[in-house]
């Protein structure tokens, strides 16, 4: 049996990364899953990372983010692949180095050795990263609710978005410009991702 | 100012390190504090990780136990020590080696990147290691009361005793027997801990 898809969406919270990856998953019948939080320990974690009352230095911060990975690979995603279904996630190990690497100045040669040993061998079969520019941040965000990420200043989403784009020429994802309308990104979306064996 | 002193006591559950640990602390007016879990964030992480009822992965489990002890560092530890107080730990980064590495088979070289990763440039003055063989382990636990590591056989235990002796041996670690008495343990660890710079 041919290996389930795994596609991972990626992109600052404001892209439409989520509605797009939810609207992939149905149409594949894939599962939708999400990090961090989709599981009992994860939605636990979740409340830790993005609580803005919690001091917590940077290396904190993604060594529990990598913790929900770790758990949410093991526990959600291989179980799920291997047992034929694809999977799509909302955020996946791209986001603890965009994040913490990138955006908190984390040493980036440490996160990745943890963050090996927080997926194993569970990498994506594609990355799709939504980006736009901090214009489109800006215009997009709402200032009342703000969660630790949410309440940092632009030049922390913008060295976040640097980081992906770096990450994404690197690592060859597919990058969707993010400013288009929904339709349109769906469009370009749906083309490459008819290619992938579902 | 000389930067106070960091000790960390290591050893299985039942090798009477924390009873050492406490009395030490307690003779050099220095903090004493332990992991998982001093701070409330690592309250929080401590009961995933000791609650036998969650299934969880090795790799899950160090990340755990390795954000508390970043979280620890940080809020604890470096803001003590930095006040010019003692700190003195029942567990330090040596016990994450051991139990996932050594006795749970998480990668070593993966586990030492994540681990220095959480503890940055704190490292402890001394490390004491209270190492006790299988028997007294045997003879000494309570059959009764087992969190997740207390619950493994002893062929787990063993893989961990060889893995603190190991590290020891590398890291120049100060070794106890822990089978003897109580009183006579104390009278080595004082001989030793009387000529670090309190």
């Amino acid at each position: 049996m041919t290996r389930a898809v795994f596609l991972a969406f990626e992109g600052i919270d404001v892209s439409g990364k989520s509605t797009q990856a939810r609207r992939v998953a149905a149409a594949h019948d894939a599962l939708f899953t999400f990090e961090p939080g989709d599981t009992p320990l994860g939605r636990d974690l979740r409340h830790w990372v993005l609580d803005a009352a919690t001091p917590m230095e940077p290396e904190t911060e993604a060594l529990i983010m990598l913790s929900d990975r770790s758990h949410h690979v093991r526990s959600v995603i291989e179980p799920t692949l291997t047992a034929g279904r694809s999977v799509v996630s909302d955020r996946f190990f791209a986001s603890t180095l965009a994040y913490q690497g990138y955006g908190r100045g984390v040493d980036l040669a440490l996160l990745r050795a943890a963050s090996d040993l927080a997926i194993g061998a569970c990498v994506p079969t594609l990355t799709i990263l939504l980006d736009v520019s901090l214009g489109v941040v800006n215009e997009r965000r709402d200032h009342d609710q703000k969660d630790r990420f949410e309440a940092e200043d632009l030049s922390f989403h913008e060295r976040v978005r640097q980081g992906y784009l770096e990450l994404a020429q690197d690592d060859g994802w597919f990058v969707v410009d993010g400013a288009m309308s929904e339709g349109e990104v769906a469009r370009v979306i749906d083309e490459r991702v008819a290619r992938l064996p579902w």
